[in-house]
């Protein structure tokens, strides 16, 4: 591709001059149609070769628009609390939000790229992560965000020659360092690389534009309309295009029997077992909390159930093993405004910690697979394609060390009744039964295909489903102290 | 103070498991009743004598409470992130929303103690630090904040018998390195230390609980007493004590004469010589940001003026002369949801960026001594307690090496008019101009007013208020400029 690149693109300075007037013009105004109406935020990478005009086409388009509502971040080596959490943290804690402009200096692309040019992954490692990062950027962009691109590039003799000048330039020196000729020394090796990637990745939904870097005038003048005509394109159109507009029905089983069904619920286990069971696995964990390798992983923790199927309580048993400086739990209700201004998954990344902790999310991201898509709170496309971006988001979890266990605590209809009833009359515990409650009680066996589906789509072998029979409690506890401990002893 | 403590306080066994029950159920139902109605938040502070049972009790309340609605935080050495701030921010980060309850292991405390009792801070450097937290805490009790702060203690001849304890059971040898024996044998200094900061940083909003951490049954019995009294108390009353019911009014000058009357907003400057003086500054600040002195520092702006003063150009010219990657605007508008169950000034510490950095804050937290003020928004006290509370916040930031330039762009009324008409004709700034401003136009003389007390309660030394005569929109961009560069020339 970058044949067509290299071709000394260039214009004179009075058609750039002549253009300018109304391109400002019309970019101020797109960027303030987008803020009054902030229905998409905008995403603009900015990777290449070095010495292209990545950083003064940036700082163009600040100067061209209204730098208050553009968010910039460069991504150098990461911080000790991004190096602690899985790489792509970094990148979910700086995407902007609808409404506005965010620009990433270096991005997603960079380290693969330089680890492949520089021999440290191997071609399928590399061809993983590419599938990895389509899969990321096709969730942006169901999710709204409009995503531009740019790869500023410099053909070889071109590249040379700009680094000379910066190098001579006492203003520009500063910029030109070792790991910038090195860089360029394995420049054939670079171009093939980047080339390979931008082919594989150029999406329809998001496809790289490669612009000549060499003349200030012609890349500045290309990545200004780029960004106009995307924009312009988008506000115009009102809405983000539908990626898919209609997904395949997910249809039930045609036995009609689904996993919940085959769960033996009563399970029997007395007070006196359960209470010396519960020290035996709780000593365990505690244990574990405390081994030294634990401090290179973590635990990500997802409890889902019934209402009343005991969720709280079973938390309160694995913390109880637990000191308090070393977990967090997160209770998931509905979104806050900030959350709601980003991609779904936006607001569980940021609870992600460092490593040697325990989080445990009190319900979690399969609200949009479950209560989401019973009550209609979401659209099919937005569920239905949410089982994939699950996966993705957990496979980043498990890859990066941090044991993953999600329990769905099942209990049948006459026992909800019965402690539903139990907690109307217990002081402390009314505040845990409502109106709601009820209501879903309403949609049993709507949100039993909904269980059915989220199992049979995201039970993996590094993120199983863990299907526990809760009509006892007792039961139910052990069962989920023990399978953590099991899970945390295979992972060290 | 210690003495009361260091009296082998105990209760027996049976009388704990007695009262336990109860102890629960009321806890559970505050916490329930505070997270159904979250007027205010639950903050705990644990500190004391290595040994005193610190991590125990905390534990325990985790286990009697629902620990989904507690937020724990221990604080050990600062991350990267968060020595790059001013030390406060890693607490501010860590404040719990209404309708929560936080508990911090460690706290501002414990620095300033282990400095004192190690001889790394001077006897007067101390009392300033007790001062700040003084002042610290006043602000969150009169935000709302429920602030409980526990030390645990223990006498000497205890504290050895129980660190000799946890050495001798191998699960528990774990916890005692050398830095508490070390610490150990500073005893009497370190109980001379604390003592002294107890008492002073014991308020009447505030005070400190020193509980006799010998004996399990009783430390543990007391800090879920002193919790739940504390929290039913606050839950009764209905609402926050007022701890400044009636401030005294602020009178205006007698003769009339505010800071603004004195200034002449019309100042000559032409274009060219603005073209020429422009790119001076730009390139001066340009350099400024590139001296490698630069990176230790960091520079903070806020833009105040009358609506359409040219806040937004002013930003224009300054980040016209910086790297993209360098800096970030901050456009402050209502508050999200998040924000508002936070301390007023939250939603501005999170906002600060790592060393080396400009962030520019476009309006700031001085709306709440002027549009929440004259729109009636916030009620009297909470606005005239907001100008020592600013001061102290920006105090912290000068103290971090931070420049911090804040600027009020004033223009008269008549400029005003033409501007607002001007923008009604211009297709791209036809948002800028809304109903809102023309309301706020009606109160001109109320505004001035409020920068007036702004001004004179604000304007500090180390962050003085630069008022910029910007009828002339080349003078005040060349102005703002030039106090820019010249405040970072004074700091580096």
């Amino acid at each position: 591709m970058f044949e067509a690149v290299e071709l000394g693109h260039r214009i004179d300075k009075a058609s750039y001059q002549a253009a300018l007037p109304a391109l400002r013009e019309a970019l101020l105004d797109a960027q303030y149609e987008l803020h009054e109406k902030p229905d998409f935020a905008v995403l603009i990478l900015i990777n290449g070769i070095d010495g292209a005009g990545k950083g003064e086409t940036v700082n163009l388009l600040h100067e061209w628009m209204d730098p208050r509502l553009i968010d910039s971040h460069a991504f150098g080596p990461p911080s000790d609390e991004e190096a602690e959490r899985p790489p792509m943290w970094r990148f979910w804690r700086a995407l902007p939000p609808k409404g506005r402009i965010g620009i990433l200096f270096g991005s997603w692309y960079t380290q693969p790229l330089l680890d492949r040019v520089a021999g440290r992954c191997r071609e399928s490692e590399l061809r993983a992560t590419i599938d990895d990062i389509v899969r990321f950027e096709t969730m942006l962009a169901e999710e709204g965000v409009l995503l531009l691109k740019f790869w500023f590039h410099l053909g070889k003799r071109q590249q040379k020659a700009r680094l000379k000048a910066l190098e001579r330039d006492p203003r520009t020196r500063w910029r030109v360092g070792e790991q910038d000729w090195a860089l360029f020394r394995h420049y054939d090796r670079h171009r093939e690389v980047a080339e390979d990637v931008l082919l594989r990745t150029s999406t329809a939904e998001a496809p790289w534009v490669a612009i000549d870097g060499e003349d200030p005038y012609y890349r500045s003048l290309t990545a200004g309309r780029l960004l106009l005509e995307s924009l312009r394109r988008r506000l115009d159109a009102g809405r983000a295009p539908q990626v898919f507009a209609a997904p395949p029905p997910l249809l039930p089983p045609l036995d009609q029997v689904r996993v919940l069904d085959r769960l033996e619920l009563e399970r029997p286990l007395g007070k006196s077992d359960y209470t010396e069971l519960l020290e035996t696995w709780q000593g365990r964990l505690n244990l574990l909390s405390r081994d030294p390798r634990f401090a290179r992983h973590g635990v990500v923790m997802v409890f889902e159930g019934n209402d009343a199927a005991g969720k709280g309580g079973a938390i309160r048993r694995v913390v109880g093993a637990l000191d308090a400086r070393q977990y967090q739990v997160i209770p998931v209700a509905a979104p806050a405004d900030e959350e709601r201004a980003q991609p779904y998954l936006w607001r569980f990344w940021r609870h992600l910690s460092r490593r040697g902790r325990f989080v445990i999310f009190d319900r979690s991201w399969y609200g949009r697979v479950l209560v989401e898509r019973v009550e209609g709170l979401c659209p099919e496309p937005a569920w239905c394609r949410a089982y994939g971006e699950i996966n993705d988001f957990e496979r980043q979890l498990t890859r990066h060390g941090l044991v993953l266990c999600k329990f769905w605590l099942a209990i049948d209809r006459d026992e909800q009744l019965r402690r539903f009833q139990a907690r109307e009359q217990t002081r402390f515990k009314r505040f845990k039964i409502t109106a709601e409650d009820w209501r879903n009680r309403e949609k049993w066996d709507d949100y039993s295909a909904a269980v059915h589906d989220m199992v049979e789509r995201t039970s993996t072998s590094a993120a199983p489903w863990t299907l526990v029979e809760a009509n006892n409690k007792y039961f139910a506890r052990i069962k989920v102290l023990q399978t953590l401990c099991e899970a945390i002893e295979t992972r060290l």
